[in-house]
């Protein structure tokens, strides 16, 4: 956590970091509650301030909703590109890095993943938070750019759908299988296999065999 | 809506149908608010009822929840082996159908679809709700046994994981795509497109081939 001391020298507020302090309070939380299971009135108790004081940082409760997510669109999109990043540059090893990388995200920030995708914010609330989910979408659109220059350019998909169809792979086994609180249903192998056969299926599909 | 009469003439409660009534408002509420956006008490109010009336019918607000997300997986059960049984039985076909059949529901009933997903209830919280996941999940594993069927035995893939796939594959889509909060990225087609050039490109890779 950044405990940074920037708003207590400007603001003066007795709280060291009231902005920070309120951002870990609504994670924490949607933590235990879900996406709407707080109010701004009990973000701030958590946070130790009066009811009023979150207004100084936020203009309501969907703006620190949308400052939760854009943190964890932000978190999330550099461990993608690390993932992207880190190893043999081969598009399909690299997928596989991405795509492990990205169930490890919502695994082991199960909050920050509900408040990037399950917090019912309007799309364009924020422009900060569509620039990181952008960022975020970004690697993943890199990936399937890679993969598509693969094959030969005559009935090659678009970049776009393919990446698309990787987001819709990582999330729906992130969110039915690598959350805590999925398991109404007992997956016959770890999920970060379950996706890894699924993408290499989908790899074969496009063109990619594996041998 | 089944506004049956059966409590009345048990209980004689004032409010024709409580049970019914809570379910709806709760329903109502999750619409509005989220999975975690309601409170036992809030339910009651809506329903136009006194705080303590719920207890009636539901231990606590998990229970009431469940019951909502058991009734969501049994309609969406209906929905997928409706698909699953209403036109050519080849396998491919009828995929495609449950595919669609799958983002129809999630559309029409994002409340429901919250409550089946995102609820957050302990996995074995309710035996009922248990069972109407797990009808809804069977026509998934259904499909995904014709469809190995057409596949040679050596090599052949376990229907099991075939089954998580296609799940996950709908599910992805239905939750980034196919729900009236989702836009925070623009789909160059629409969410049934996307997930049908999916599915046929995971077939592709089977070695179900399109022609």
């Amino acid at each position: 956590m950044n405990w940074s001391n920037k708003s207590r020298g400007r603001r003066g507020y007795h709280h060291g970091n009231l902005r920070e302090a309120l951002v870990a309070a609504a994670l924490a939380l949607i933590g235990e509650k879900g996406p709407a299971g707080f109010t701004f009135a009990e973000a701030a108790r958590r946070a130790g301030v009066s009811p009023a004081a979150p207004y100084r940082h936020f203009r309501d409760r969907d703006a620190l909703m949308a400052d939760v997510a854009q943190r964890g669109f932000a978190q999330f999109a550099d461990d993608l590109a690390a993932a992207w990043n880190e190893g043999a540059p081969d598009p399909v090893a690299a997928l596989d890095r991405i795509g492990r990388a990205y169930l490890a995200f919502a695994g082991r920030e199960p909050a920050y993943y509900v408040a990037m995708f399950e917090s019912q914010l309007p799309p364009d609330c924020s422009p900060d938070l569509t620039a990181a989910a952008d960022r975020a979408f970004g690697v993943l659109r890199q990936a399937a750019e890679a993969v598509c220059a693969l094959l030969p350019k005559a009935g090659r998909p678009p970049a776009s759908m393919v990446a698309f169809h990787l987001w819709s792979m990582a999330h729906g086994i992130a969110s039915l299988f690598a959350r805590g609180d999925s398991g109404r249903r007992r997956l016959p192998m770890p999920p970060e296999d379950l996706l890894e056969a699924q993408v290499l299926i989908y790899l074969d599909g496009l063109g990619l065999g594996r041998g």
